[in-house]
């Protein structure tokens, strides 16, 4: 994909977000980039390739937000930060000028998405890349459940150091007028609302505000998901005590 | 290697093609950089320190096809490129004007292949690097055997999704009157030839022309590898039924 | 971190040293950037986000060597590469106009380090950042113990490769009068001084001069750390016989 954009738009900057999605994993694509979209400089666009159903009849499609475009398959990848987002226009990509010939059937990303990110990085409208479409393939965001005596959300992300990331925004812990309050996984309860990681002794557990604006479980120089045997899914309560 | 680069030509963008061949798989490498080369602008430099023989007697060589440039030790890893393409000419490199000093016995990487490939970047022709030499160590490719009903050959890649790359290429299935076909490994039916991943459900096995134009084993949002323990030199059979 | 930068100093070349740092390990850390540091060109702007007091009270610094800047938390990381330079001045990052607000408990990568590395990389002089600090946590380095028979240290690093580097530097070696020496970890004789990987069989371990500058333990063809269970911290001798 970097060859064929520098073939394209030489002097484009690329960067790589991260190459720690397991394969296929469409919501933790989804949280990734939503966690890190925003910190790129306007018109940046963003090129998503977690794709498993290359190949197949799912469509291409471009997203023009305020700040932001999005080149990836039609897939649900982009649901949480179109979430966010004013959306401009969203094209489907099917002029097939713009593409590497022979198209691939398993590697859309360097045969279309890559040449088309090139292009649009230079300038070339959305307009040019196919017809408008009116709806999107979307991944429902878990909202949690907020009581005045508990919230109630799930693990939606495990990063590189085994931190466990919640749908719990920070916002959301406000409602909860106890403290301190404490985290329970699966109804047991694992540790209490702490500032920092190193908040609690070595090796031990501690529910943080993480990078990305949510409650996160974390085991101070160790992996929450690995000594809790934490997965994405897993229910997570907050309660006062 | 990227701050020597720096150093000597500032401007020069640097791209990883991967990190993930296994550590001295001289077959892998030349895999890998067969697969992607082409895809480079012209007058791309490829720089390739896959060197279990660092140190030793072995020559590191420079090679200038028509449209690429490649710097590597003379251990093989250029073999399949070489194929594919019309070498105008073939160096030594042995000017050691060029290297960082003192040169370690472990990472001519950083001291000879990153310094060299800033200053051909920068448009150093290669006679300055060195001698002509006029031949170099091969890897053999090993050649299917093509019969009117059936085809072998083997694995000879496995790629980050466990995707098991076979020496087969799309062009050789033509020979193949019969249809459907059918793929064994090492004697045992294993899957039929499909034309893109999500056309068998899901945990299931396909074969598929994958993005290098070879036919490839995989599984349907899994490591067709780790579910059918395959490695590379695993004979592969397509067989019509 | 790449995206905060592009938006500041959208020119800037961002290398990666390393993602292969175990999760807060500060020696590692160190090793790695002493390793690598100096083959970056002159007024390079090093920024190290191991950082696992991350939100505590620990300090950010700013620190001006002859040739290269250093941006990192105030945990040890340096003091390998302070040990080296000649040290022009040492800030503390207090600035809070350079941040990325809202500033998080968990990333100060990205809303501390990364905008104050680009403002520097543009010129911004250290005095802007923060106030002078005289003093700066430091981790020992292990000094060998060397005698006219034998020169005894200990596993400083592991590398990608599975070599286990010591804290023997190449010159310490000069001092052992007899020759062959042989190297013994953990008062187990494991192998012999030899010039290069390929200088034994394969599957075999040997004791080389790396590229760092400092003897290490491989093994031709393989991980010296899983074949022999090596860890940072194991004793290492180098006797004659």
């Amino acid at each position: 994909m970097k060859g064929v954009i520098a073939g394209i738009h030489p002097t484009a900057q690329v960067v790589d977000i991260t190459h720690e999605i397991p394969p296929g994993d469409l919501h933790a694509c989804a949280f990734a980039l939503r966690a890190s979209y925003r910190y790129f400089p306007a018109r940046t666009v963003h090129v998503v390739v977690v794709d498993p159903g290359v190949g197949s009849r799912r469509r291409a499609i471009a997203v023009e937000a305020s700040d932001h475009i999005f080149i990836a398959p039609d897939n649900g990848v982009l649901s949480w930060v179109i979430a966010q987002e004013q959306i401009k226009q969203v094209c489907q990509i099917t002029n097939d000028d713009l593409f590497l010939k022979p198209v691939s059937r398993t590697f859309h990303g360097r045969d279309i998405f890559a040449p088309v990110a090139a292009q649009v990085s230079q300038g070339m409208p959305l307009a040019k890349l196919g017809p408008k479409v009116p709806d999107l393939i979307t991944l429902p965001w878990p909202a949690p459940r907020i009581s005045a005596k508990s919230i109630q959300g799930e693990i939606v992300y495990i990063d590189h150091y085994g931190n466990a990331i919640t749908n719990l925004a920070a916002e959301a812990l406000d409602s909860l007028k106890t403290v301190p309050v404490t985290l329970f996984v699966k109804d047991e309860r694992l540790c209490t609302l702490e500032p920092f990681y190193q908040a609690v002794p070595v090796s031990c557990p501690a529910a943080i505000v993480g990078s990305s604006g949510f409650l996160e479980i974390a085991v101070n120089g160790g992996s929450a998901a690995r000594k809790y045997h934490l997965r994405t899914g897993d229910s997570v309560t907050i309660r006062g005590i």
